[in-house]
């Protein structure tokens, strides 16, 4: 059991003696938690105070940590706080002015009447948008709340922490200001109609955490209809780290794009984007299985026409063979298995009949579809979607470069050839020499991969308007 | 002509000699406009460099200001700045993170998989939506650029600039993170739609700059189906200054609102929301005008049919004697005219025919339906909502307390009682020995008012609660 900053909880302990400070720290420690600071709070007279913060293994851990304290002869717990709980209090992101507004002056130029004369400009031109509003730098994150993280339909209040989170990311990493739009809908044409009408105000749509096969329709449409980039973060976002991390690993292990055989296990958006991205990119052999296994189009559903029509454009695509079973059915000969599904469906000793030099990308959050250690038995190249092993495939590689590039180049979508050029930016990030078997993708906190993955984009959007005007 | 803020200019300036300086300035002078200031300008070795910051009467008058600048010998303009279009270039809002994401252990608490159990909470328990995200102060400024400022029908896109500028004062004024949705239909239904299915993330909404009727419909609509308050600032946040407004002028001269006699002219938004809450506050004797005359129930449009529900209830709620013409018509007799309606509608001498101490609040912006200083002639008492004359009928007196108010204490609705409320203390802001003619309402930029609206709202709803707890 390892202790993590998620279940960080901060200890207010008064003590008697100064002695038994120590004691108590040893008894926290002994439960196996970790100590992060122990400080001391300003008291009153002759009071002995402490605030320890410490990381547990999971909240179910806490009561044992704060037993061992009140064990401890002359030390008592005051108050405790959840410290994960504590950042998200009143929310994560706030609105900040550019401007103080403090005079009539400030008013007028700012507001009223002033802002008239701004207003009629973009009237007459709307492309000023991009010059005299928010647009040009912010994104909107939206979700229906639908598949949020791997928690499911939780609703449109409970996505919003995790939409926040999203929106710090962006600002963090790619001086992005973004929105969090949760939607109390489910239905795909009243989402599509919403995000459409309250476009103007954004510069693209980061489509997040919405369930397939809506969300593709939904990312169709939008695509579509709206003049601004979308870009489903669930699909193309871990499509494009997922190839970062094959292109470096099939470098590694000196294969090929066109002769890798493939298996990817989970359908859903993630799946599905991932198999197009390997497909754009090269990969030629690649089967994918449901909970039903391998799609085919022999398989029942596809035949008897109940199987949904993002499953069957995948069945008519993929799986040459026609092969039919479970993982553990359709696994021999495989160079890379691909995980996007849940937790443990996979036995480790299946891993056993893939090819030499094995590649496995398990990335079920938070358990893996195999364990690591496990799965470390048989494969040379192990990727999760967690932090705490090596090999991290973690989307925020891909979208705040992705829409830093797409905003300044004011594309009008993000397509197939940026994201490929964003996948080879972000494996190029690791050094020849510095490839390992356990190093095939930067961090998830290198601050040296958006400029390049925004770069990559930019010079796409270059690329492409020079070959129009060269056509036209 | 007077010079404004909104018509500011930058000009850089090289000079060949240091004396030039001074006669460009009064050249500068001699045209009309205002020197706001004139700073040295790093420039390279002998450069001579000045940026003079002037305000203008209009933007015609800009190349008299340059030309009378080129005239001066030695001088010679390098390059002029619009300082309005350039405080609102990029928007004038962003987005602020209350967090780094520097570590691991940022994006553990912040991001996943620390915020799944804060999603998990809220998932159990809604109402902890305004624990843990920034529902409890974020409020969205919604309109469909249908209604914009005098600008009429301009579209979302050209609305943003006013609706971020809504924003600034939000935060400015009231401490309340405010985010600009501009929808991108007229269609009634379609705008109810987007914003009850984006409401999730907000504590309230503040609809702006729709036009009249369908606000009504809209405003109606969204209060039933949300749990949030909904507040149409045009209608509602116009009628409670007013309202504070007449009851300082009331006092002032002696009258009691139930024996007043008022003439609304302007039927829209605010016309109707200004009568409602005349006729709250106990002001029973009511004429109001749109374009065709006098609203009443013998009018030949509402009795073919053809007359809008609002305007219907309106004639059927005002008028008792019938009285039918143009303002000019029924003016005879009027203690308070209420001008919410366009540019010079009212001829001045027919202001001779209200009663002695006669009351006019001529609201237009930017030109009034009657000039100040005509008016003065026959009036005590003159309101406008320029913040060039005295007593400035201006909103933001109202909206950001009413909502640091109604998000303070959680209310599902900011009821007609709240807004009388509002209106008082808006209005006591003016002590008794403090209230002159000129005098009858707080500045704009006056900091004591929010505080004041904001408790009367809370205290409104601490009442509210009480009578339903004692009635049940």
């Amino acid at each position: 059991m390892t202790t993590s900053a998620q279940y960080r909880m901060r200890i207010r302990v008064q003590f008697d003696v100064t002695d038994a400070i120590g004691t108590a720290s040893n008894a926290v420690a002994e439960t196996g938690a970790l100590i992060d600071e122990v400080v001391t709070v300003e008291g009153g007279a002759g009071q002995i105070l402490r605030d320890f913060t410490v990381d547990a293994t999971g909240i179910e851990h806490w009561p044992r940590i704060i037993a061992a304290i009140e064990a401890v002869h002359g030390a008592s717990v005051l108050e405790t706080t959840d410290r994960t709980l504590e950042v998200h209090l009143g929310g994560k992101i706030e609105q900040r002015n550019k401007y103080p507004l403090a005079t009539r002056d400030d008013l007028a130029m700012t507001y009223t009447p002033g802002v008239a004369r701004v207003s009629m400009a973009i009237a007459e031109d709307p492309e000023l948008a991009y010059e005299y509003t928010i647009k040009r730098n912010t994104v909107a994150v939206v979700t229906d709340g639908s598949a949020v993280l791997g928690l499911g339909n939780i609703g449109a209040k409970a996505a919003m922490p995790v939409m926040e989170g999203k929106c710090c990311l962006f600002k963090e990493f790619a001086g992005i200001d973004a929105f969090p739009i949760a939607l109390d809908s489910n239905d795909t044409a009243e989402i599509i109609n919403a995000v459409r009408l309250l476009a103007p105000a954004f510069g693209g749509i980061n489509l997040e955490d919405i369930s397939a096969p809506r969300c593709f329709e939904i990312e169709r449409e939008l695509r579509d209809q709206l003049e601004i980039p979308v870009f489903h973060d669930d699909q193309h976002g871990t499509a494009v780290v997922v190839l970062a991390a094959v292109l470096n690993a099939a470098k590694l292990t000196g294969r090929s794009l066109d002769s890798m055989r493939v298996l990817v296990i989970g359908v859903g958006a993630a799946g599905v984007a991932v198999t197009e991205m390997l497909m754009a990119a090269g990969i030629r052999y690649l089967i994918g299985c449901d909970s039903r296994g391998a799609l085919s189009t022999t398989r029942e559903d596809y035949l008897d026409g109940s199987m949904n029509d993002a499953k069957r454009r995948y069945a008519e695509a993929t799986n040459p063979d026609l092969r039919s079973g479970r993982p553990e059915d359709v696994i021999d000969g495989m160079d890379l298995v691909i995980g996007l599904s849940g937790a443990r469906v996979l036995e480790p000793e299946s891993l056993a009949r893939m090819n030499r030099d094995a590649m496995v990308f398990a990335m079920a959050n938070p358990t893996p579809e195999i364990d690591p250690s496990d799965a470390a038995r048989y494969a040379r190249i192990i990727a999760t979607g967690r932090s705490d092993y090596p090999n991290q495939i973690n989307n925020v590689l891909c979208f705040p470069g992705v829409f830093r590039g797409a905003l300044d180049s004011r594309v009008r979508d993000i397509t197939v050839e940026m994201q490929l050029a964003a996948a080879r930016a972000i494996a190029n990030i690791v050094g020849e020499g510095e490839l390992r078997d356990d190093y095939i993708i930067p961090s998830a906190l290198n601050r040296a991969v958006v400029p390049v993955v925004a770069q990559a984009v930019r010079d796409t959007a270059l690329a492409d308007a020079a070959a129009l005007a060269g056509s036209g």
